[in-house]
């Protein structure tokens, strides 16, 4: 696997094509070629061979490639198959409703504990996992071993939650205040700002 | 307001200022110049006075922005002060989480109503939110007027769903499926999807 070496933007379009290739087995398609995914996807065909180029598939001629196999080795390579650990800090309204969302669980990912300071969520359980006091989590995350942190804190504690979270052994944060925080290098960071695209759609929709 | 001439990058990078700013004015400062932000947020300083000079504020020589105005001119220009009415399609278990998600309504996105073709959902209320069937939209929009449109449905109903929205009157569609829809030319559509965020995430910490 060249895996390291793909670009972040090809990584980022091959959720689509997975998604759609995926669509076409539900309808009971069997091959599917870079020319028919491009019609679709509003990608370029050469851009898309390119991009699966990085994953361990090559397409037959006249056919294409097979898409039992094509969306085994996306969903793969894209480390669905694999449950990966994550804890989440800040259980307010969205880090609440992020542990509810079981749909997670199908991509990867699953969220063992959630932890907070506030009184009214520590101890408790929402969506049967539990929340515990962010000061337990250095001890804890020896037993659970989790290496991805979710961020919904307050933005104005974001950035030492996110260095709290790392000293406790969190490897990849994801990040879903608005604010920019800075990790170490080596530790690997995802922004995912609700607000910032609320604003590009707000903006559009009003100009 | 030169709000239509704005870049998407640039507009993307404002709320990260907009979340640093309060940040300072919660601890008490009163003015901020882009070389202060620049050395928090990781973009240059002549880039944020770039991004800022599409909006209506100037800064002052030595003391720079006016931290107060800076955070009104920002939350005014990005949409936050105003309700924009939303409803959400396919509630489901991230739609469902959408819903709870209060702090939406901070930001200025006011979710009046779910729809699905689920009946264990339709006609229940989620965080006092009313749930219909889908098939009532078209009328039911006449009343609420809804300009923004979540979808949250299965990957293989998302273009479809899209374009019944539309037909409805949406303006927005905001877009949390990993299907890559299409929108019409004037309709506005942003994509958020989780799925290809933790497919980055995954791929770099696994390599």
């Amino acid at each position: 696997m060249n895996s390291n070496k793909i670009p972040e933007p090809a990584l980022r379009r091959l959720p689509w094509y997975l998604s759609y290739v995926k669509l076409l087995k539900s309808q009971g398609e069997k091959y599917v070629s870079s020319t028919k995914i491009a019609k679709k996807i509003d990608v370029s065909a050469s851009q898309i061979a390119k991009d699966l180029s990085f994953v361990e598939i090559s397409g037959k001629t006249r056919v294409g490639y097979d898409i039992d196999e094509l969306i085994n080795v996306l969903d793969t390579f894209l480390g669905f198959k694999v449950i990966h650990k994550a804890v989440l800090f800040g259980v307010g309204s969205l880090g609440a409703a992020l542990l509810s969302d079981s749909g997670l669980e199908q991509y990867g990912l699953k969220i063992i504990a959630g932890f907070d300071v506030n009184k009214s969520v520590v101890d408790t359980k929402i969506h049967d996992i539990p929340v515990y006091h962010s000061d337990e989590f250095i001890q804890m995350n020896k037993e659970i071993d989790a290496e991805i942190g979710i961020l919904t804190v307050p933005s104005g504690v974001a950035q030492e939650v996110s260095d709290y979270m790392i000293s406790g052994g969190i490897k990849g944060v994801w990040n879903f205040t608005p604010f920019r925080i800075r990790v170490p290098s080596g530790i690997v960071l995802q922004n995912t700002s609700l607000y910032a695209h609320l604003a590009v759609m707000f903006n559009r929709l009003d100009s």
